[in-house]
């Protein structure tokens, strides 16, 4: 059965964060399905792969179904059938007993930073530290498959 | 490292393969994707299913990537994912040290049967049994993931 992924996005007011920040990791994903309805998505992250289907619920939230797959089956979905890709780092900033998500986009998509916060409701309270901006969780510009297939360095405004 | 599915597809001149054939077994298929460069499939086969990426090679040739998945996952991402939705029923027909997948699908898709033959090269020779009908590898109109949005009985010209 699927996972509920409820999930809060915020852009960055400033680069305070990074003090918090740990060390970061290389996310590689390429999309094979990229509609707003039903994402397929191949991660690379190290030395290890998933496949991921993602079914939009609302914006809040998506049921989400995820396997593991062997690394060069990965490298090669990617490489031979995924048009879009994007390579992102990903640091965990825990503020008041919560850990933000925090994602730095690379190449076309730079210099994009996004903060994701999952949580356990749609209405859930949470913290907001003084780095955390604007929210963009209803603005499916900056869903993952949205800037795969459209890079932030692209955007006309902003 | 994916498999190289390489397949010829006909339609059938007549019934008398049915002569030939044992038990069927019953394929549900949803798609997540029927790009002609990618699709992702999700087949459940009794108590077994499968998530199958293609990638195309050319009209004979696709990469293929299958990983089994719970069923009763696969039953979920296909109420709730999978827009395209076909049935059919397999036979398995020996014919001279080939063996012959014949397809008969349902509902919308009915009456269409088309007879598939996997090869171990684009070029190698295979025997034609006398109820083999017209070739249809080049057709992209008899892919499954085009028949799942387009059902063969809505077609106007056949």
């Amino acid at each position: 059965m699927p996972n509920l992924e409820i999930e809060r996005r915020f852009l960055l007011a400033n680069d305070d964060w990074r003090t918090a920040a740990g060390a970061s990791q290389r996310l590689e994903q390429g999309y094979l399905s990229v509609d707003k309805e039903r994402t397929v998505r191949v991660r690379i992250v190290g030395a290890q792969a998933w496949l991921t289907l993602k079914g939009y619920v609302s914006d809040i939230s998506r049921s989400e179904f995820e396997y593991p797959i062997p690394p060069a089956d990965a490298r090669h979905i990617m490489r031979t059938m995924c048009p879009f890709v994007l390579v992102k780092h990903r640091y965990r900033v825990p503020y008041e007993g919560s850990v933000y998500e925090i994602d730095e986009f690379f190449g076309d998509n730079a210099p994009l930073v996004v903060a994701e916060l999952e949580l356990p409701a749609e209405d859930a309270p949470f913290a907001r530290p003084a780095w955390l901006g604007r929210e963009i969780t209803s603005d499916g510009r900056f869903t993952n498959a949205y800037l795969s297939r459209h890079p932030y360095g692209t955007w006309a405004a902003k």
